[in-house]
């Protein structure tokens, strides 16, 4: 947060005037994380992809979205070696408050990187310790996850390998599939709706991934019943919640189209 | 051309089996010009905008996008003063096209950036150069486009500032506004039917850049006729073409959302 709100004041020349303010002050920290080495340029496009997304949704937490963070943190609460996997743009937007709510759950935090090298890797692991994390797996990975060939599947055997329950804020399809399919229950924080992310997970938040952990981390004291917890689980449907976020999608586009200069 | 087929060659590891193989392969390309400083890092984020958008249009050239096109193009030919305004993601994504576009319709091109520095601005006007363009505006601007604070109001007098037609690929609303207020008639080819850019603009293409250039091209031999040409603009409606294309969205959000997984 510190090295975020540093961002702000120093590098960041946006006129608050500007309709888009908060976004444009964004994308300029998250280009600052590229120049450091934590965002990689693909990184930011996919930020972008996001930005259209969360633009249709109105850049808040829908009620389905919050009704998915709920049933997100009773899943990482109820499970036993849960695992959070944080790659650059996690880090980039997210770093301290992912650090929270892994204390919070007793989840380990593991960096997996779509574009990896060693020297970014362990970057991002630094970035990650830098933001109060203690015991960050994914510099020297021991294990391998079957079913994607590329370096994204190198992952340690204490962390995501024997994880039971895997939130990957900012996942691509491949790797969501590969994690459920190796019998992981899969949260995913994914602003698209219609992704094969979204389309895969266990659990689907449809959210932004700086609004959907601090939802998540506040209501880790609301859920310390497990029989609570359980039954929200129950109650859960991630094909009618995800559905709802895309009607509201449409809804907010067809509004949107009927006002203005027309 | 020859660069970005250079660039496929030669710089891109993603394999042809990936479902989005064309969107990795041009979202490398986008890196690659990063590097060389066509491309700015918020370019990047932007690009992903547009990612997000096209693919909810189907990443095709709707029949909306397509009148907007034929509409476009007449406007350009109908033109006394026609200019293309070139920024650093257009001339990644389209140089060679938009030389030719503007060979065939008489426009000239003038360079001008969201992010400008005499470098970048000298940078961009050689790449498009490189793609065969004679006589490229925007190294040395003598005139101030009203309206607008930033560097991005810095124009060249017998280029955007005294053109009656402006064709602004991938333009932010704050400049498509001023240039309308200025008088101009301003074509945007824009993926998100929604944006200020969009609604200002007097014609909005909302199609892939690189898909709506060669389409325009294409027209130019089937406009040779001002009657034909005048019928054309009399006949298209700019609001409504902007909303059927996102009635398309609409209807493809809801058929994606009803298949696969749930």
């Amino acid at each position: 947060m510190f090295i975020i709100a540093m961002t702000l004041l120093f590098s960041v020349q946006v006129s608050k005037d500007h309709p888009r303010y908060k976004s444009l002050v964004i994308r300029e920290m998250m280009s600052e994380r590229v120049r450091e080495g934590i965002v990689s340029q693909t990184g930011l496009i996919a930020h972008g992809r996001g930005e259209a997304f969360d633009y249709l949704l109105g850049e808040v937490t829908t009620p389905p979205a919050l009704a998915a963070e709920r049933a997100a943190t009773a899943c990482l609460l109820e499970a036993g070696r849960p695992v959070i996997s944080v790659n650059g743009n996690t880090a980039a937007l997210s770093a301290k408050d992912i650090v929270l709510l892994s204390k919070a759950t007793g989840a380990k935090i593991e960096v997996n990187l779509f574009h990896r090298t060693e020297e970014r890797a362990d970057l991002v692991c630094t970035f990650m310790e830098a933001a109060g994390a203690q015991h960050v797996l994914g510099r020297n990975p021991d294990a391998l996850l079957s079913g994607i060939t590329s370096d994204r599947a190198k992952c340690s055997k204490e962390g995501i390998f024997s994880a039971d329950v895997v939130l990957v804020p900012l996942e691509d399809g491949d790797r969501t599939e590969a994690l459920v399919k190796a019998g992981k229950k899969v949260i995913v924080v994914d602003l698209n709706p219609l992704s094969r992310s979204a389309r895969a997970a266990t659990i689907t938040v449809v959210d932004e991934v700086t609004r959907a952990i601090p939802n998540m981390l506040a209501m880790v004291p609301k859920l310390s019943h497990e029989r609570e917890r359980r039954s929200i689980l129950a109650g859960f449907d991630n094909s009618q919640n995800r559905k709802a976020s895309l009607d509201l999608i449409c809804a907010r586009l067809r509004a949107i189209g009927s006002e203005g200069k027309g």
